[in-house]
């Protein structure tokens, strides 16, 4: 659609001015290329985060906290709906701690980040500080990798009685567990994440309450983040380390890769019983306590960019973009600039008032195109611009990040334009990525087929004859595991052979390649 | 003044019921029995925090924590108002960080967590899990106990022209310093804070910067804390390690005692050279970065447990209490409470239509008088009482939390009344603390007279003629310190004479005895 702003444009045709594509071009790398460079791009150049100094950890600028800021509010507002409080545990756990929870030990007290000493002293060469030898710690401390053992031994002495329970908490903080590999967001040593420790009198209100968690987050996930998720079972294999049942939402990437977004897991009375967490029932009887914990990280955050990225940048669904609207001024002299200034701050203050979050880029050193560039990679849902004929006209260019179309509206009415614009992109973005995940899922029952496929970037739903075994042995041929036995979203119970043994299967699970 | 509420509770006279004086008499230590024990009974009876199994950190309870989350809230929109970006920087610094800045590590890196290695193991004997000695770290890694040094280090790569400043980021984290000897939220080896770290082209810009920062604190918590405080320099001597200038917020608690509730730190040039941290000017000269930091911290909670409380528990100012309105049913039926109940819970709806938080404590198996008593401890601002005479005459018994007192009302324009008294409250808490400072501040001139009435809980204006070693002096006869130069609140400026050396002093300090 041709628009007057293109005209307008043209005033600046003196200086030859870079496209956009010559500028994204120089900047990110095309999925096609190289996906995982495009990612890592992305994060960069939109500055949401980058290495830090220390190994494995990040900085999340203030452009991607902002994201995850957001993120944080609506989930936070959604679990203290639940009954939900927050609260806050120690970062340091005691390493006898893990020793408690057998199969808890083995999942996470490995690769971990161990303090033995509590003080620093001169060099005896003059140069720098050392560890002080004489301030060892009677028993070493480990930094948090999941707080479950931490918090029971302090549930301990909150429980006494059914009337206390249930107790469901909360704490947003940051956790360290020390992966060789790391990628920005996805895998990081330090990542910061919520955790929800919950307890309670029996069995099914601690299951339900494991179930009622994975629905927040697929309700999150789906309505919030834009991102079709499907929600399950872990199979065995992949539970979490000392739970019963562990609940999983799992998300397709655009290279067809699976990606955990959160858990919810069912711990039944593990933890209870290894810190010895009792409460006197209705009848004075003593049983032990009924346990759940339940999780998302800001891996969240390379979820959002992976899902919805293009080559030109993020896409940021209208839920979470810190800014949902950006203004560009076009203009030649400064009585023009100014004059658009005037008029953009007036559709701000009414856009504001809809509740939107609104940028006038008002920075006159440097060009339109620009600014066009930088507000794209940075996945501004909407972008208005207006120049000199705009203004006599009364008209405004209205571009959609996700669409990458335009359109000249008339400035009557915009606001409220854009606020149902708002909901459009939103679940267009969903939509896309629902298309795209539909279009990469499929059945499979033949075992060549399934090993040829499951490298291009499938979801394969496939018949799995329910043992450890066979999981490990797939994954052990072709990399993929089970990301889920669904419980939504995917035809799951039917009748069939495993795809691998042959042996009698009763559903169909997810296999795919995960991040 | 009697009230019929009184009456109802007669109904409960056949179980003889425990008064409130009672009940907190066997709870809560007297301040002026054991003013130490009184704040420690406070914080784990009201369920702020309690010790947790890991020396020297606490786990913040939800009640405590809903406080904590109402101050981040509203501390975040004034940082954010002022231009202010949250970010997020690395738990670990790595120990060569430490000696760049040399008066940082003497003030910082001693007492500190150190971690030295990444895995853990089975223990050979078969029990448990020990330190792998494999797995030792290259270089150490300190536990930040405050991040100027990482976040300049990251600030480096960020600023490379004037364009790029200012950098005005905030951070909301966990910390470690290894205090020796800790008290619940006034100092834990552990605790949460926000530290803001702010990069500016000149001198000039990051001295207001600091100034402004120190006057949020100031305002916060003034209007919100209800906690009159005196803003001031620190003398060279109790600076932050590495400022050339600290402003501080003192407050005084019901003991006489100072606590500094946040300080506000211009950093100079210091961090900056430590880091090679320079900016091209407009003329293209490349010049060395100014900077500030400040923070606030969980000790917050501790100055409002302390500058309000009385002997039977919290008093909280009604912008930091996380229920505001307690309903408390009387009853001798279960139609009688259903009944009450009902009308509660239209109150309730009225009253949150106005902004408030209220609780209905609908529990059955509790008596009036315990629930008074709990909420009394729990400070929440003010009690809704009803019975059955209430019930037919329309009335309802309010009681306010900051002064005890109780007043019988009409249902009818009960919400109005309550929002107004909520001013009231917010008011009188501030202006009670006030008084208490006034009562206890005044001009010494003579050095028998400083030392005697400082021990007795006092601050003292007295003349100071600059110096270090006087004030060391001072400290170690006394153990007083100068709290603050002031710039507002009291006398400052005055021609006088050291109250111990005698020699010349243009101006009051503030001394006193300090948490």
């Amino acid at each position: 659609m041709h628009c007057r702003c293109c005209k307008d444009r043209a005033i600046l045709a003196k200086k030859p001015e870079k496209t956009n594509k010559d500028y994204m071009a120089k900047e990110v790398t095309p999925r096609a290329e190289n996906y995982s460079q495009w990612y890592n791009d992305l994060i960069v150049k939109a500055e949401l985060a980058e290495q830090s100094a220390v190994r494995g950890c990040m900085v999340i600028k203030p452009y991607g906290y902002a994201i995850w800021e957001k993120m944080q509010r609506i989930l936070d507002d959604k679990f203290k709906a639940t009954g939900v409080q927050n609260a806050y545990f120690p970062l340091f756990i005691p390493k006898s701690f893990f020793s408690r929870e057998a199969e808890h030990v083995s999942g996470f007290a490995k690769e971990c980040a161990v303090v033995t000493h509590h003080r620093l002293m001169n060099s005896p060469d003059g140069k720098g500080v050392v560890v002080d030898p004489e301030a060892k710690l009677e028993e070493e401390l480990i930094v948090r990798p999941t707080s479950e053992t931490i918090i029971w031994s302090t549930y301990k002495n909150w429980i006494n009685s059914w009337r206390d329970l249930p107790i469901m908490c909360n704490q947003w903080c940051n956790v360290v567990r020390w992966e060789m590999r790391t990628r920005l967001f996805l895998r990081t040593a330090e990542f910061l994440w919520q955790e929800g420790h919950t307890a309670h009198a029996t069995a099914e209100e601690a299951i339900q309450e494991a179930q009622t968690m994975v629905q927040v987050y697929a309700d999150f996930a789906r309505n919030t983040m834009a991102l079709p998720v499907i929600v399950g079972h872990k199979s065995p294999g992949e539970r979490f380390a000392g739970a019963l049942d562990t609940l999983t939402i799992e998300a397709m990437m655009q290279d067809g890769k699976a990606l955990q977004a959160g858990t919810s897991h069912f711990l039944g009375q593990n933890f209870a019983k290894s810190f010895d967490v009792q409460y006197a029932d209705r009848e004075g009887k003593l049983q032990y306590v009924w346990a759940t914990s339940w999780g998302v990280s800001t891996r969240l955050m390379g979820a959002l960019i992976m899902a919805h990225g293009d080559d030109n940048g993020l896409v940021l669904p209208p839920a979470l973009a810190p800014i949902q609207v950006v203004m560009v001024p076009i203009f030649k002299t400064e009585e023009e600039h100014q004059a658009i200034l005037d008029r953009m701050y007036a559709i701000k203050k009414e856009l504001e008032a809809l509740g939107h979050s609104v940028k006038v880029d008002d920075r006159d050193t440097l060009r339109p195109g620009f600014k066009f560039a930088e507000w794209e990679l940075k996945g501004v849902p909407v972008r208005l611009a207006m120049g000199p004929r705009d203004m006599e006209a009364g008209t405004v260019e209205v571009h959609r990040r996700d669409t990458l179309e335009k359109q000249s509206m008339s400035v009557d009415g915009l606001a409220a334009h854009i606020h149902a614009l708002m909901d459009d992109i939103q679940a267009n973005i969903y939509n896309k990525a629902l298309s795209f995940r539909e279009a990469n899922i499929e059945k499979c029952d033949d075992w060549e087929e399934f090993k040829a496929k499951i490298q291009t970037g499938k979801f394969l739903l496939c018949h799995w004859d329910g043992t450890v075994e066979t999981e490990q042995k797939i994954k052990d041929e072709t990399k993929a595991t089970i990301r889920c036995i669904p419980v939504d979203s995917v035809v799951c119970e039917e009748e069939g052979r495993d795809i691998y043994s042959g042996k009698p299967s009763h559903a169909r699970v997810v296999f795919a390649i995960a991040y």
